[in-house]
């Protein structure tokens, strides 16, 4: 069922400081910020050879990294995100499991335009699990 | 600087329950269990199409992620791993830049094998960051 690692998204509380680490300090390609105010949050992708890793910067008052950010001050791996070829299926296989699929288990667009779901991070040793269709 | 994503590495409490929960639940191909005593850890691979995530359970009195899993009895999310061609030219461009080498700043022979070096997560967003020489 899981394709390719899509991304692996780390909150960070200062976008502007992570950007600068991980181009300058540690050699990576690093895209424009994107502000995504529907997601809550400002991202900016660090683009490896083979997937990437997405920096997430609270945006606005209902961020959904911001509880983590809360916990984590300095930031942290915050989500990993597998690729799908058919997300309800992949969903409905996941609950029949006793998976618990987070929201109202209806996909949403995610920050790529594309359908995905996030499963709730106890049923996957603590890793919070965001599948995307492709 | 930064080459592929080698892997991401997910601590948990149980790598039985854990295996099970990737190949049954989320379909993906486990390895075989490895167990690495001299890197105090148990570790099952989940092979993905483009990276693989590692599964480490502790595995004797001093394992290096015993204390992660105190503080993350279900587990987490634990470090992820880049890929570097020259990991001591990459260390010494690390640590004039500021970022601190955990040990003593030599590489070791990693679970592959191969030389790595592990760098500070303070420095890199709350990320604990392992260099694998490729």
């Amino acid at each position: 069922m899981l394709g390719r690692v899509n991304h692996i998204a780390i909150a960070v509380p200062d976008l502007v400081s992570a950007t600068t680490t991980y181009r300058d300090t540690l050699g990576a390609r690093v895209s424009q910020a994107q502000r995504l105010p529907e997601h809550g949050v400002t991202v900016v992708f660090v683009e490896l050879a083979n997937t990437k890793v997405e920096l997430l910067e609270p945006l606005g008052e209902d961020s959904p990294i911001a509880a983590f950010l809360a916990k984590n001050p300095s930031g942290g791996m915050h989500h990993i995100c597998y690729e799908v070829d058919d997300i309800l299926g992949a969903r409905d296989r996941l609950k029949a499991s006793g998976a618990r699929v987070l929201g109202d288990g209806e996909p949403k667009t995610g920050a790529h335009g594309k359908p995905v779901l996030f499963l709730h991070p106890k049923d996957f040793n603590g890793t919070l699990v965001e599948l995307e269709q492709v």
